[in-house]
């Protein structure tokens, strides 16, 4: 089927690839530079010290006009208002199935007002970094969840489940609320933790201060997003956690480089929650705003 | 009088090289090589680019045997029990007065067994940075405050204020738990907060996130702490971070260079003050892991 991706970051390229065997794809970028570089030289994809150089079609998004089947959004949530003005405005959006790979729940609340036929979300779990503008490397294998958040005509998401990819599985998951709820605590745990502190995830599990408070935020968090299983799903961030121990985090990496971090998708989200349901939130709070405050710093460099 | 001075670092040089004028100082230190080279070269004294050599008396603590009728302690709160073991040994410790300068108050209680004449205690406010064994900066003009803890024969104390030294002065407070505290609350508010987010005093009031957070966590440590005025403190405080906006705090540089820091001594003991009490400390909480977990990442290297 037709397939197009919103979005050249490390995710955007990674799907662009994989999905490039069995499909019809088209990248979508923001930047006049990134497509001219990906048209002239093509992508190159790296795993395991192995390069491959291929053809990707590739358009700027302003040009984009919903022509495929299936879009799959790679952007990151703080980018996601400026697609969803031009989703808004195409009248062929209706035939469309959109998939959504943000983090967090924030941006939940802006996509009823889409009139896509379905709308589905969805969590990655693998490790891509892109070092050039068409160079992504492949680091860490994952699956990517999806589940519908809207809509019942899936034949789309169905075509993608039933042709399996070597090392790039999709994996469906009933419950849209539980797959994104499991993906934010996660993030919200690991992300600040780390990039405060700046160490790699592991080093939350070794040093015995870093775990106390790794596991006294969790508990915080857990009655925050009202978590249903807290001692399975703790021990899912700790497997986590244990399986990327040499990683530094993504908003680790994005501070590093002066990025801004998607702290507001993240705990953004959850101290608006605490504010719904009137709970106290303080190591939420301590975190967002050391976050926004390295942020502001690393902003002015 | 004769004074001794027991701490050879950055307070212990300072007093030695201002007490000289009026008095008959001795420096005790711990380490035979800090000794042999302020015995060999002298004291190396340096204000506003201008250096002074001049030769102190130097000994080593463990031939200490209380000759001194005014003891200043200026050794850090973690140093103290060995330096209290040797006081206790003493049979002469009765005609002293002892001063002891340390951050917190966590040690006041091990104070108590003394069988010292006068004890007092006091606060420094001076910038200094001893950079090598016998060679102290001064970096800011300060003053020591100082309080009778117990005791009433104060005659060295009076000695001490009755003889003003230039750019030295001794500040008399009367009531020694109220100076104490202000002086715990500075610290247990910008050194962890700047040494967990690596900036200098300043940034507390500049960047808009840090600065909600040094006022939240203010809010919680003055509760706990059951500041009387809790507006004047506060300005107090804002006043410092002023003054040493460019300053990187103690328990930075403490980090940095792989010392261990005052935490126990300034947040131990806001938390056994919140436990006492029945309080929630969860920013109290948060810093002291967050430092101690460093201190532990810091001392592997």
């Amino acid at each position: 089927m037709k397939i197009g991706i919103i979005g050249g970051g490390s995710i955007g390229l990674l799907l662009a690839h994989y999905l490039t065997e069995h499909h019809e794809v088209r990248v979508y970028v923001r930047s006049k530079k990134q497509m001219d570089k990906m048209a002239a030289e093509g992508l190159f994809f790296e795993k395991k010290k192995k390069l491959i150089n291929e053809t990707i079609n590739v358009s700027l998004f302003s040009s984009w006009s919903a022509e495929e089947e299936l879009i799959i959004v790679a952007v990151k949530q703080y980018q996601l208002p400026s697609v969803l003005e031009k989703f808004r405005e195409s009248n062929r959006l209706k035939n469309c199935t959109l998939l959504f790979l943000q983090n967090g729940m924030g941006h939940l609340k802006l996509l009823n007002e889409l009139n896509a036929k379905t709308i589905a979300v969805g969590t990655t779990e693998h490790g891509a970094n892109k070092i050039k503008d068409n160079h992504v490397i492949h680091t860490g294998d994952g699956l990517i969840n999806l589940s519908v958040y809207r809509g019942n005509n899936v034949s789309e998401l169905a075509e993608l489940l039933a042709m399996p990819i070597r090392n790039f599985p999709f994996k469906f998951q009933e419950d849209w609320n539980e797959m994104l709820l499991q993906k934010l605590i996660v993030n919200a745990v690991i992300n600040p933790l780390t990039a405060v502190l700046n160490v790699k995830n592991g080093m939350l599990l070794k040093n015995t201060h870093f775990n106390y408070l790794f596991k006294e935020y969790f508990k915080e968090l857990s009655t925050i997003l009202n978590i249903s299983n807290k001692e399975k799903t703790f021990r899912h961030l700790e497997d986590i956690c244990r399986k990327t121990s040499e990683n530094r985090s993504s908003m680790l990496k994005d501070l590093d480089e002066h990025r801004p971090t998607e702290i507001d998708a993240i705990l953004g989200f959850v101290l608006e929650m605490a504010k719904e349901k009137q709970l106290d939130a303080p190591f939420s709070e301590n975190y967002y705003h050391l976050i926004k405050g390295k942020e502001y710093e690393g902003g002015k460099n």
